[in-house]
């Protein structure tokens, strides 16, 4: 399918599934959603851009008037009907003037609030803004053939930057500077740019989002790195703990009991299986070693154009999973004032299970 | 003042002008105004993070559990009490908890509609959320000499740029290729990180927000150049219009009405003139070449630690400029499907006018 006939059938399918989920149209601000549904990536700034999509009525994209030449040479541009709107004027009250009064719509979660807000609190305005999120609307769960592709891409790079890495000498360097090397990997091999670095050392490590900083790794030292970017827009996102020379007390066992529980919580993975489960199953083994505490955060999150969106691997979650999902599988286990441990794959749930994109040795590694 | 009574100040002074602005607090997201009143700059990612403000309380941090060590290491984590949440709690109600019914609180314009929703909406929840800019809350309008010095580095850094970038030759080339050469200037010429490079030539300078693309620039085009990076965390934003050869016609003209424009926009910049009057002055020369209509963009906007922000030079707002305050003066004129011109510098208001930081010649350039 090309590109404009694929952003057609995925604006159609949005509008449709916005419907069922009792929702009279989607409002669509400039995010992952905006890319995947009408390939259109305005910059980031604060003037109004809003797709408006409505059962039954052609998309209308509400685009700044400097921005209208910008958004016709998108694939969307050709797409849609453009609106453009000067500055001085309220596009707030263009968009209202497309909206039944009675009626709810989805707004893409990251619209920024000063928009969300004045959007229904216009005069005359009587209608319900719902989070696409919370009316259900994960417009990008299920991913197709392209899109696993990609991210086995994104995966296989983001492997073989682990693998280099691991052969570096990391004593006498700071973890700032193995992040950037980190970030060079990415870039070697294959990602057209590095949205996060985390190498978290000693005490650091167990900081699970640790601000890679200058204290200079030594021997004895575990070391956390989790690291991703992005390949043709899809993301990576890779966790492993390595040692350098011999680890502190106790972080073998550490180490064990949470390369078993990711083990584990793979296994689970299958279609109609609720995505509470796979954190179920992680949690169960980390609490059995009487660590449960020390797993700080949910054992994974969905990935695709963006790092982290829908399915969350999460307690709560009960969304059965599907063929095509792909997120991560990331328990922890964090002592304060010691060390962390944190072993994390992207996976794809298949017709019979769930198949790893990240291939690199799960084994405790040591580092010189 | 050092790092964390700067923050104190500002933390505190925000509260009470919350108070004078009818609001009984602030809730911050993630944003120029977190990093600027508490110095803390988390993952942009889905988990709430919220500075709370309340006058006559000391802040509260919510943040995730997993980013609470991160946080704690921050400028602001020593400053503030931190509430930590995990996965599978609401984080909507643990903020929810510290609000009182029948107030009204600000919040960050930028905070995703999925917080400010959910904050507003949750069981029992029957206060009013107002987006700071429409509150007049603009905490970072008014810059000290720190940030001044900061925006005149990232400015004379711009400067530089342009002009090595003007003595190269863009024929031949593509945008996207111009596009990267500067981006590296802006580097080599002191920028932390490189925000845009916009490059339109030939028609394309006729889009304001052109995206650089495969276009090669050739004899007689007019080449919009318009980019800006960060620089200790402040931005630098400036535009000029150079030619390569012999320009087409009207093109000298246009230029002119332009610049022209410009400086009188410039001149009219003082304590006490509202806003909107330094957009009338560009505009009315515009108009009065008969080129209103091809102006399609305000004069101007704030910046700061966001490439965009408050005070908006644009008709309707009256806010009188004050000493301190920065922002763009960036008239243009876009001729569709032929050429288009604009020159920006950014300008500080100072006790008796105006200083401009940018001092790049504004006088038409040729390139070869």
């Amino acid at each position: 399918m090309g590109g404009g006939d694929r952003h057609v059938a995925r604006m159609a399918e949005a509008a449709e599934r916005a419907v069922e989920a009792g929702l009279a149209g989607l409002l669509v601000t400039p995010s992952a959603d905006l890319v995947y549904l009408a390939g259109y990536d305005p910059p980031p700034l604060e003037r109004l851009t809003c797709l408006v999509l409505r059962a039954g009525s052609d998309p209308v994209l509400v685009v700044p008037e400097l921005e209208k030449l910008r958004a016709q040479g998108s694939p969307g541009g050709r797409l849609v009907e453009l609106a453009g709107w000067r500055d001085g004027e309220d596009p707030h009250e263009l968009v209202r003037r497309m909206l039944t009064n009675g009626a709810s719509y989805g707004i893409t979660d990251t619209a920024p609030a000063v928009h969300a807000l004045a959007l229904r609190e216009g005069p005359g305005a009587r209608f319900e803004l719902v989070p696409a999120s919370r009316a259900g609307l994960a417009l990008r769960v299920t991913k197709d053939a392209e899109e696993i592709e990609l991210l086995s891409r994104a995966a296989a790079g983001a492997d073989r930057a682990f693998e280099r890495i691991a052969e570096t000498t990391f004593t006498g360097r700071t973890e700032a500077q193995i992040a950037a090397t980190l970030g060079g990997l990415l870039r070697e091999e294959g990602h057209d740019s590095v949205a996060f670095t985390i190498v978290g050392s000693g005490s650091n490590a167990a900081s699970p989002h640790h601000e890679p900083g200058g204290r200079v790794v030594g021997p004895g030292d575990p070391v956390v790195l989790d690291f991703g970017g992005r390949v043709g827009g899809y993301c990576s996102d890779i966790s492993r703990t390595v040692c350098v020379g011999a680890p502190p007390p106790r972080f073998h066992e550490v180490y064990e009991v949470v390369r078993r529980a990711q083990e584990l919580a793979f296994r689970t993975i299958r279609p109609g299986v609720p995505a509470e489960d796979v954190d179920r199953a992680a949690r169960g083994a980390i609490e059995a070693a009487g660590l449960g505490e020390r797993f700080v955060h949910r054992t994974g999150h969905g990935i695709g154009l963006e790092e982290h969106e829908p399915p969350y691997i999460v307690a709560g979650n009960r969304e059965p999973l599907g063929p095509g999902m792909c997120f991560s599988v990331e328990p922890g286990v964090y002592l304060e004032g010691e060390f962390g441990v944190r072993i994390e794959d992207i996976v794809v749930v298949t017709e019979d299970g769930a198949r790893r994109l990240n291939e690199a040795p799960r084994d405790l590694h040591t580092v010189a």
